[in-house]
């Protein structure tokens, strides 16, 4: 059985490790600071498909392959698939995914989806429901554009709290198999809301959950910053993470050195004009699966703690003047390459 | 550990207990044949509040209250809160639980989300992360038929085939606490996809789903129908309730006497102009919580096999030509009263 140090932290009992993990990318991300490191760009927003939504789910399905294949499994072999995009109805994950026998839990965590849906993965092998379990989620900036916000055609501007919804997709294969990154623990996020009624300052809105959700697993815990090789939260970009930085100075804990967000490392915000930097369930899962992982396989990092955060509006919420309810989901992975 | 008998089937470990379930439903269910049963009916399909979305956020919170009541339970003593709904973003859930501090897991899927959640809920005490877990979905008329069709102004009119979307909401609270009801266990189903294009036959869309899950669940725990008092569909309504039963009878399993449909539950289709029945994520909550579960506990009662079904359609997708994948989750609850 799991074990709870507090409200939010846990630790599994049994040993779950990433068997694999694989991810694909835009053009843009691939012309940024972790180009080299992806599994697969695509030069074309439409991925050769027919709609922008058929190409977002082919992200994961290439995803969920490139993970499966370092793996060495086939996706029939999974006994469990967690899922969940930033898509209504979260069409990307189950269109992606319907063609399998496959037991399936869809998940709807906005941003925080690749932490939120490596922890149900996880659950399931620890309660002893898989033995291989995979997570995978995916954004995509023309169908979030045209649903969040306005058809790419429109050439809408955007302020510089804004971010860009990254085209990207991740995937991880969960076993209890030894490899070199095991999967340590976690912690689900409760829903915060502090007001923050500006869709184009998501950043802003996500940093009290990812405040929250790190101080108190900090706390439960009873480990600093200094203790992780690397704190990652998801797509807080500029402005949020500066809050997360800030606000954890002022209760104490010093955020300064080992801090970093997913959203500042896929792009290069200057040379790419990228404002407030990346956001979209993919940016997370991009960097985690081709910047992290790769480093706690091969041993460069050993001890870290990733955070997807989660803005949980809606286009309508939004236009019926209510605040952004946002979330974070945290994932602590031990790098063990000797 | 829970105990899989098969790719889909398993049974818990520990013996988890329904402590608690509430619900709330509008009028049109309130005048249905199961009136007398609901904890509330709402006359109004604004509750009181200023948009029909804040409604169904009302509608979950009172549900979740209700559940809360009778486990004698606060809401802040809950270790997770497991929900999903069927408004784009699932805002309904995550609106209607952003003020408060207990972890928080979203999900998506669609009518499905009962049984998941209620799964969901239960492996986080299997797993050990969670002794009192709840789990909660809904679904508004107004809210539904503005987001999947048209606004309820335009008078659309619906051929026969078409379901109505229950306002409805339904929680249930999970406990190891020794109760009436046990969740003896479930299976995730897989995402299924005969072609059906019709968004107006949602019934026959899901039917696959429903259908498969049900043999399997059979087949893996080697009992026929005849082992349970009561086999129940979340809301297939009455063209995917005809489905299930003449496909499993010409696969030779006789759901002819112990079968109902949450959907043909809910209203009197002929009095109440109905068309196939019930849909959305309340109408099974509704049906659970104040048909299933009371009965289950005064003993009337004693093997029940729930599944709620989802159709995993969006707007969009059904614009583009997409046919409509759905799924099946299924809970396996029994009654020990004496």
């Amino acid at each position: 059985m799991a074990k709870k140090s507090g409200r939010y932290a846990f630790t599994f009992e049994k040993e779950i490790y990433v068997s694999g993990y694989g991810n694909i990318v835009g053009k843009k991300e691939g012309q940024g600071p972790l180009g080299n490191l992806f599994d697969r760009i695509e030069p074309d927003l439409y991925c050769g498909k027919k709609t922008m939504e058929q190409a977002e789910q082919y992200l994961q399905q290439t995803a969920l392959e490139n993970a499966l294949h370092r793996a060495g499994m086939e996706r029939e072999s999974l006994d469990i698939f967690c899922a969940g995009d930033l898509l209504n109805q979260c069409i990307s994950s189950a269109f992606g995914f319907r063609e399998s026998d496959v037991p399936y839990i869809g998940l709807y965590g906005a941003c925080s989806t690749m932490a939120l849906s490596t922890l149900i993965a996880a659950l399931n092998i620890e309660a002893g429901l898989a033995q291989k379990a995979a997570a995978c989620t995916s954004s995509h900036f023309g169908t979030a554009e045209r649903q969040y916000r306005f058809p790419l055609e429109y050439g809408g501007q955007r302020p510089p709290a804004a971010q860009h919804t990254a085209t990207a997709s991740g995937a991880v294969v969960l076993t209890t198999q030894k490899s070199n990154i095991r999967l340590h623990g976690g912690a689900f996020g409760s829903i915060q809301d502090l007001g923050v009624t500006d869709q184009n300052n998501m950043g802003g809105a996500m940093a009290p959950a990812a405040l929250k959700l790190i101080l108190d697993y900090l706390q439960e815990t009873r480990t600093t910053p200094q203790d992780y090789d690397l704190i990652l939260t998801g797509d807080l970009g500029a402005v949020g993470a500066a809050v997360v930085v800030e606000l954890a100075q002022e209760r104490g804990v010093n955020l300064h050195q080992n801090y970093q967000d997913c959203g500042l490392l896929l792009y290069d915000r200057q040379t790419q004009d990228m404002h407030a930097g990346g956001s979209g369930c993919g940016c997370s899962a991009a960097v985690l699966t081709a910047y992290v992982l790769p480093k706690l396989a091969q041993g460069t990092l050993k001890n870290v703690l990733f955070l997807s955060t989660g803005a949980l509006l809606s286009p309508t919420s939004v236009l019926q003047g209510e605040s952004i309810p946002s979330i974070a989901h945290l994932i602590h992975l031990k790098g063990e390459a000797r």
